[in-house]
């Protein structure tokens, strides 16, 4: 039984990674969920993140807000792929409870504070609060049990050649990270573009009752507006990952994050030619595709029963 | 009476800022000293503060300790300037009591909260503590009477042809802070550097008994080392505004802070040419030197006589 | 008697300048023109040059057209200060000769090639041509007599806060040129804002027969449109410094020119606290005024006679 | 019969590349070797070229030395791969015959002024010399029959994990050349590293005579010290591509060269997405290794025949 915070933007991706932790209730045990603006503005992440919490029942699981914005710069949306309110054509039963007191960066500090060791981290959106919490607390780095994040690449970008979204839409958040001196786990496109939802993946989510209220829909619409290369649920990996991470193949690497450049900004510049000691971070750069959908559909199935 | 929270890195001219503030405890209400890493780590800004509350006689004004480092880059430190523990040659009598429990960022931030347009944020270090309360909490910009620095230039650097030491060493940060929305008020060296110790004025702070012990050698120390072209005791400037508006000629300004340049990272390129309207800076271009010294030496006075 | 060799932008400053060394025939031999893309399109900065070669009676001096933009980024012009075509509002007699064959950048290598330590190099636009003659051929450097630029500012810029418009018109020219190897004779706005056309200047341009038909038209519209602080000639302080070295004080600095910032490309970063012998550049610090304007006048005044 | 201008930094795999166009006289007439700073000092690539224009029997074909660094900045130098003087282990006769008068950026201007449509010009070296060339004569975009070169990568780079070394050694010159007007086909590592020297490959250089005096040990020395993923003969690929198109997949797209990044100078992003009337290029994406290697070995064959 794993503790995980999972740090999101819902975002469709998000939702089906929610879903997969939700659905997993015997090996995660999910301590909160905290917010941030990235695919979409954080009041819709936040509002997402609320109607989701209820739908898929998960009961007093805290649902914090964080950072509206980028550290430094100006923001980046993924409206186009996420549509305005960042579910696409999915629509949620309104929520009957708000959001937590006080703000994500604080409920990531002293969460890990209070369980020094225990916490896995997943980050699936913009960096921009674990590096204030970062900053704010050097410490959770050691406190982390261990830090997972959807995001990077070390071939070739989405948002534009040489970058991944979640990276271009805050550098220097991510750059933070990255030098903040522990090991970040990185499911980054090279893996998530083979989490590709295929005809076959879509019909394996139809019968799912009310769960594929969400599913379908949020498949389909991502499915045709993602300039992504496909409609792979990028963040369910990162979940996947804490779920079996025997799924995926992971090597060291020294992963700078560019914060200068003119077409470059945002891209995680990973160097695998290095000494495992030197590494500062654990690339993903295989997965085993038949097997994650065995667990993510297996375990959206145990969810739908839940669910109706 | 103006409520006051200083955030500083003592530092030689934080000491003497900070006994600027002391002895004008009639018009100033010191709410609260925050410490930051700059002039040197931020162990010797906090325990500098430390002592200075209990020589200055501040009584029970909270000292917060802060960000030990930069944002985003290296730090960089001015001990050539300041000696190896911040403050020259001085010696004070050990503190008999700590810091306060929590953060700076997280007292800057409640501090504010609890007094909406009450309390005169005076930053005299680097801006990291500021920039991540700014984005922790982007409502502080409203609830800050005024918010005053020492830092920047709009003609040329110290530390560098092109920066200032405070922005230099924290640019993203400085970038952030002027990008917050308020109306930054910005004593730099353009003005700070008219504020230097001259024999005459060394020979006014020779007779003020105890608190003599701080300022002489202080102010020696920093004459001796200082590069900057004069001891010059730039911190006290900003206090001396919030006491004395009517000795400075303030004009409006969009400054930006350069955080991409190979030679002038840190610089704060300062647009007089704009309507005021458009301006995020009122930007001090001249001082009433003798009547600043009056202010400061006859403030001395009254404290030494307290200290006693 | 000195060999110069301008390479200009005309521009009206430049045509000041031109003016100024066609006057001082006993003193410079002024062995071509080169001209450049920078106030205004090269095709106009050359139709210019060529038009003032008769009006002034330059005789044989030949006119070389060089580089069109900028070496590296996209260009910037000054029609707003120079008018459309570069003269402001100055109507001169079309020309009867057209420019010699070949380039600028070649003209200028092969005439310092033919006579080392000969030649005084005076670049008074953007220094893409020197850029690409001392790529072309290193050993210029060497066999300039002297380099002397009108360009950069140790203060501010006028194009924008931080860079002169010469400099920031092509910053990686700039960069090349001054770090080449020789000392770069730099007259900035520092001294040239200096030179500003008066009403008792512009009172004795008046009675200068034809030659005012080009001196007064061109101070006047530069008068009105310049945002420039003032319709200072500043080309003309370039050849000034040739004629007369003794108006000026020059003080050894390394000049580093920005090429990377966000704010500040362009900019001529300019140190003076340096060993004289790590210089790169000599920078003009003050000027004589009144003597620079008995020189100019008087000048224009023999010029005057001559053109009759 | 095409005419093509190889512009070169020898170099092993230059050197390969050179006996290739060497060894297809049916096919190409060779115009000219112009030789840049590169994989050695330009000192050595010269030394190199003549030394291998007699090796090679290339007759009267023109060596003409170019540029010793990049345009902007330090340059960098890949000696640990081509061994100090350039062609790692390899001793060739010294040359009879020097290199010609006057400089590689004059020579390539004029030649393809005198023969517009007519020559292809092929750079395997930092594109230095091209980039001067086309600031001094743009029309040599329009000039050149074709325009190939080896260098730069969609994926990632050789000498960091960005760049390739050929434009991190001058990236503001591959700036300027990519942004010159023309399709400049780029050979990229994406398929120069398919054209890795095997141990079968080897087996048929062995047997060809003086011609594997130059192979052999070529091959082997860049074999056991190449860092970059094998003992790619980089440079052939593009000649290769002159002689023989249809060995190639090239795709169509807009690559811009990185100049600013912290982590990323040098790189080529290459954005596939484009409509092919945007491309600024053609980028080859697969070689045909088989064909490939007949087509190389079958050429040394028939020039090794000719060399005994």
């Amino acid at each position: 039984m794993k503790k995980v915070l999972i740090d999101c933007d819902p975002g469709i991706d998000d939702a089906l990674a929610l879903a997969l932790a939700a659905g997993s209730a015997d090996d995660i045990d999910l301590v909160g969920i905290t917010t941030v603006g990235g695919n979409v503005d954080v009041e819709f992440t936040t509002a997402n993140a609320l109607a989701l919490r209820e739908f898929l029942r998960l009961g007093d699981v805290p649902v914090t807000p964080g950072s509206a914005g980028a550290l430094l710069r100006r923001t980046v949306r993924a409206t186009d792929v996420h549509g305005p309110t960042g579910l696409g054509d999915v629509v949620l039963p309104a929520p009957s409870r708000g959001p937590s007191e006080g703000h994500a960066v604080d409920f990531i500090v002293e969460t890990l504070r209070a369980a020094p060791g225990e916490i896995t981290l997943v980050a699936v959106g913009p960096l921009t609060n674990i590096a204030l919490a970062v900053r704010r607390e050097p410490r959770i780095v050691e406190w982390a049990r261990d830090f997972v994040i959807m995001g990077g690449s070390y071939t070739r970008g989405n948002h534009n050649p040489a970058a991944e979204f979640n990276m271009l839409a805050d550098p220097e958040a991510a750059a933070i990270v990255f030098e903040a001196g522990w090991t970040v786990k990185m499911f980054g496109l090279d893996v998530t573009l083979t989490a590709a939802v295929t005809s076959q993946v879509l019909d394996r989510m139809r019968p799912l009752g009310r769960l594929s209220d969400l599913l379908v829909p949020a498949a389909q619409y991502y499915g045709v507006v993602s300039a992504e290369g496909g409609p792979a649920i990028h963040d369910a990996v990162a979940v996947a990952y804490v779920l079996r991470p025997s799924l995926f193949t992971c090597v060291p690497a020294v992963v700078k994050v560019e914060t200068a450049g003119e077409y470059t900004r945002g891209m995680t510049v990973t160097d695998f030619r290095v000494d495992a000691r030197q590494a500062n971070a654990l690339v993903a750069t295989a997965m085993d595709v038949p097997a994650f959908w065995d667990l993510v559909l297996g375990t959206y199935e145990k969810l739908s029963a839940r669910l109706t």
